[in-house]
């Protein structure tokens, strides 16, 4: 049983999804382990990380606006404001979705299903460098 | 340590939670893994996967009657609409939710508290086949 | 490749965030792994785990707000009322969140954000002890 880990950085430009499965797969394919468990963990409180669909690029618009509909911006809602008032909103968006995923890997790859991709989700109104751990464990 | 791995196929019949806690916890018995770590991937973005009460039924469809308020099948919100006005709700309740659950393993068992579940939860109006992997990993 | 795990219990006193950053970091540090996988798994259904900013407190009583907006407790909306009017409310809740988490470790600690802290969350109004496994995998 062997572990391999890297660091990647992701340029974001505003609130969307950003798919990074090419990346991921690319260095898990780099890592010789056959079988064995992928993680990724992002190192921010206001961007997630999700598996969604990516064929159509609208179902994450779609996505998007709905945690837009969803997650006010009304800053009389909350009592964090110093940051802006996309601040808030974003935390909360991150909480709704998930800072680590773990995805199973059989012959080489991550075993997505066929229409799955992996995104960085951008939570805040201006783009950031987002920071993400790749974490892999097999053999 | 050594790893095992298996697809688990759940034939779902319409949008609510599907128990799946037998059968993980059968296949983890006969791994003959004492302590470790199973994780469950869902490998579809309009189904997911969820730990929740498994002692009154109605607890499940309360979650399924409020995730059904929560997000409103009005074709009007959405832009992909091409597979019918349950899908773009299906990949928002999924996203919601989660894609992947890991649970510690301790005395060859998931170690799930005393009311603890694992269900599939199936977002779709129509029943299809749904694949699960299990990964197990531990000694 | 070795593991380890532990049960932190933490006693909670209504529905809130709790830090068990500390904790976890301390336990994390005296098992002597220096790269690996660390997973949290907390054994009930009405309380959650998440990861959020613990720089600034408001940011945790925000969030706690938005859920408690989310997710009324008007028990005409359920038919599991037996438990309180807390308790169908909870369960949502901890749906929308986390059962589990997992953090990469590097350096022998769980390599979280310069501002991420990992909180139990109670979703319950009155307090109850609350148990948790951290499960570590590395070497």
């Amino acid at each position: 049983m062997r572990q391999a880990s890297r660091q990647l950085n992701v340029e974001t430009a505003g609130q969307r999804l950003y798919e990074i499965t090419r990346e991921v797969q690319s260095w898990v394919a780099a890592q010789g382990i056959g079988e064995g468990l992928l993680t990724l963990f992002v190192h921010h409180t206001s961007a997630s990380l999700l598996i969604q669909e990516n064929a159509d690029p609208r179902v994450q618009d779609d996505i998007n606006a709905f945690f837009r509909r969803l997650v006010s911006e009304d800053r009389s809602l909350y009592s964090h404001n110093e940051e802006g008032p996309d601040d808030m909103p974003a935390h909360i968006r991150a909480a709704l979705t998930t800072t680590q995923l773990s995805v199973p890997v059989a012959q080489g790859r991550a075993d997505l299903g066929r229409w799955q991709g992996i995104f960085l989700y951008e939570h805040r109104a201006r783009g950031r460098e987002r920071r993400i751990t790749l974490h892999l464990l097999g053999e």
